[in-house]
């Protein structure tokens, strides 16, 4: 960590400061410059709050040389995580694709969509019992009868289902859920996420709107702070001006998330896009880009789905998309 | 509501989308155009799931007429909304502001602060118990403990309080808190919201830094639809590609607001800037913009404080500001 | 184009409104609605201001239907427009990389990345004379002489050559110049814009940073209405709030203006992602998503680069991605 | 400047790079960390290209200390700059109105409303003669005529004009003009710069629509390095994701360019909302923010404005505006 002091910062203060920073067990070297003086802080910074020291007078700026996040390090941990689920593995060298409706409406639709993407080369169902929707005159989820509903999916088709929490209090709902999704939204619901570390499970953490790659970085070290390293990151878009895709898939997190941590990164080009046309090359960027797996919308019936039919693939679509994977997988 | 039909739709889809679109009480207009066939949708369309009509095949593109949301715009509501709080009001001709620390750190700190901030003017304390930090590692905040300070501070000062909730299972702590904050990151946390509207406090929402103005006033709208009407908006900066501001605050969101709904707006120049030196300059602004309130970060020792010490004013020099803050309401 | 009056709008207005228009050609649909009524405008519209139109005190808002650029349009011209270089061809079933240094640096410099990256699959030489720099103080370029040089590479690998334009004074400079560049700073520089219509040589146009695809397409129509239609769209990333890539590449902008336009989109992975370790992936992906072409900075030397060595592949990286992305160009 | 070194740099790297960077007159401080070595230099790093440095592989990443603008550098010249045009004064304690039409449309149009907006309290005339518009089929200004146009209203009135310059062709046209704006779309328009820095008048450059405050400042410094010192900044709103308002106005903008730069800074709130409600809240936000004067669209007919006919106010609201921006001016 890098203090640049102001100017006038006096041999007093310099002084001060240099002894309470040795104090924190950092060492201190000091350079001296014709219109700045710099500290270097050498040892162990991730606990030195950066604002506090901001918020000094004699500062004028600070910066973190190491990244603030240690666990998900790859620097720490060179080797890639690799996420076990119901025998699937998730990161390195492996890949899986996780499909399904974006919501659960019923046995029928779902048992249906299971099927059908399973035989089209998902290895994971997705599908959502609690939605988080914009407007509370929404349909808002079948909620604990859409799990119900999942896990009888799992038992007919053998498929791990991966669906979305909202709230710490449903966790026993998810005793039998494989992989449990924090959506967007919730990125920084760090309530949930102290809970979430300290389950065993997989966790599926989802890249906030308007979030950093440092600040989803940020949200897997409270998972792992709380004792639970099983966590897959997941790229699905950002917030910016342009308004003719949903959002803006971020392609570029998928390799600098490569460098930075040793947790799998998926990507969701359904969310990022909003627009089933854009599903398919947005797919194949993606795994051309490294991605360690998708996640995609899936619905039988896109024009009477009860949300996201907009963005939704027919299950022959997405056999199409499933294929072409497979085969950018090959060329990698 | 309108939809705009794709050039090749053909007769009988829209004689099928007509009847089902007037199924749900709709009057349905139809002007066919060379290019295009436009469906005017009148009546209360405010159930209508827009991304479900965006998702037929036969559907270009549709565009709402009336805003989403209902109960919390001017449009049926024309007065201005004066929320209560222990006497004062806020909004309408209602001026307050709301001062003190990002985080409550001990008895003699919050009690100090809170005297010398009414000193100054200042009507409503501020003061964080749980804090949201984007690193696990930093300081969280005395939680519990920190209320109990608070309401100590209430005891000795009578200003009422305003602190951030962060789970809906902590409600019963904020039993005697005055008004209960929901933060910029929990803005979209449909839970807190939906648990929030079941209480008759007043709430202070904050808008996310990635959140569309709409998109706050649809978060308003989970709290209404709960029951509780109580509502004080709060616009603390959006995120931007600036990097010499911690966030961008959007000034323009005050008079847009003021606009589209009766509930009052509060600004957070602290948050919204991140550095003490542009507090005052952007408290002005905001006043000037038509803001009802501010909310201002006061420490007594800065350079100390446990978070948030470079954006906060010390009472010497929130003073000066409350005093311009005075002479601008004037002017108005 | 859809125009929505406010509900107080007397009969009076709307029938001024509506001769208004009719007069300038135009048919107009009426709908009355309980809160709104709405005009459907049909006919040609893409030369009615819409902002004058939302100027109108009765007018609520105002919807284009059709894209208001007509001549890139695909709507209008539904196959894909193929644009010759040299008896290369770019757009539809042709894919070329134009690949080189940033900027021209010496006449050893440019032969000699010339011949490796025609060696390792290129078949159009990049390389800048003219710089466009944030700073006065970094280097401009050599401005004329870079443009010989690069016409001496042409002449000893036959390879066509494109350069960037800052000034329509300069074009007689570039009269055996293969394909103009417009930078992203340039991309509204609508004098500039009327110049390159009155030449017929094939344009590369950069989208800049904060710009739109529409605003994109708009400049695009701006060469177009001049006469020339030669024109090769480029994605190059845009501003966001990440910091960990230079720009964010926006990846959808790939099938969105395939979408829209009949134009070729080619990608610039180096300038959208700052880094050389990302520009491998990015091409990868950018080939996947459908792009009609890559441009690549390769430097033989990128520790002494004059400018953007950081995004500079070495030949030998350059070869790799060159086969990989050929690989993944037999899949699609 | 910091450079940080990677973990893995060998001495014999560190020395041939200490001595290159001493080779350019700077002092250099090695720290050597547990993690990393940094090096601290010292002495004029405005001419090191930062770009290079990181381009070198040894090198983590480079921050620089200083700004790299140093004419506009309010650092190395404490005082505020004051800008005279025709005897007024903009900068320091001197506050100016630019207001006009958006275009130039005719004799009549012009001169009443600089009549006009001199009686409300404008001093200085603008108004469009070269007019940048995105679409090719929009009105694109009188161009030379709306020139001769503002000389007569300027001849009448007497009151120095501000108006846009495309193309550095036609600076003869300008002769007579008293501000030469460059627009948002041309901050980076690099050749432009250079051709004004050549000449003595009075610069309004304002701020694109993506571009940081430290590239205004180094457009700025364009202009200054080319000779002329006499530039105004001009705020006018960045893009961003929300779309109420056209732009986004940074109102932080101004208290921040307070800080870095003696140049004096004027807001336009016209542009930055696109609506002529927000303009008045925006102007007085901007008056309490600090700026040193503002420029505002009026309109003596704006229904019929040949453009931004949404944004300009009536002389009589300008009127109103003017009055309250003098009582704001007079707490501060």
């Amino acid at each position: 960590m890098i203090a640049v002091l102001k100017q006038n910062a006096t041999n007093e203060q310099i002084e001060n400061l240099t002894e309470w920073l040795e104090g924190r067990g950092l060492n201190v070297h000091l350079s001296r410059g014709e219109f700045h003086t710099i500290l270097g802080l050498i040892g162990d910074t991730s606990k030195v709050d950066t604002e506090l020291l901001e918020g000094l007078e004699m500062v004028e700026s600070v910066k973190r040389i190491s990244e603030p996040f240690k666990n998900a390090n790859r620097q720490f941990h060179p080797d890639d995580s690799i996420i076990e689920v119901c025998g699937l593995k998730i990161g390195g060298p492996n890949f899986q694709i996780m499909a399904g409706p974006c919501s659960v409406e019923s046995e029928e639709q779902i048992i249906n969509i299971a099927k059908s993407v399973k035989a089209a080369g998902a290895s994971i169902l997705r599908g959502g019992a609690f939605k988080p929707r914009t407007s509370p005159y929404d349909f808002q989820g079948l909620r604990a009868d859409g799990i119900e509903l999942l896990l009888e999916a799992k038992k007919q088709t053998g498929m791990p289902i991966v669906t979305e929490i909202m709230n710490a209090n449903h966790l026993d709902l998810f005793e039998q859920v494989d992989i449990i999704q924090v959506g967007a939204r919730n990125m920084q619901n760090f309530e949930l996420l102290k809970e979430l570390g300290l389950c065993k499970k997989p966790i599926l953490l989802k890249r906030g709107l308007a979030n950093t790659i440092q600040e989803l970085l940020m949200s897997a070290e409270y998972i792992i702070a709380g004792g639970n390293r099983n966590i897959i990151l997941c790229e699905r878009g950002i917030r910016t001006f342009e308004t003719y895709s949903r959002n803006t898939l971020d392609i570029s997190a998928v390799p600098i998330l490569y460098g930075l941590t040793h947790l799998p990164v998926v990507v969701d080009p359904s969310h990022a896009s909003g627009f089933a046309r854009l599903v398919s090359p947005l797919a194949l960027a993606a795994t051309a880009a490294g991605a360690h797996g998708l996640m995609i919308e899936v619905h039988n019936d896109p024009v009477n789905a009860m949300c996201d039919g907009a963005q939704s693939l027919t299950p022959e679509e997405f056999t199409l998309v499933s294929q072409k994977v497979g085969r950018i997988r090959e060329v990698l």
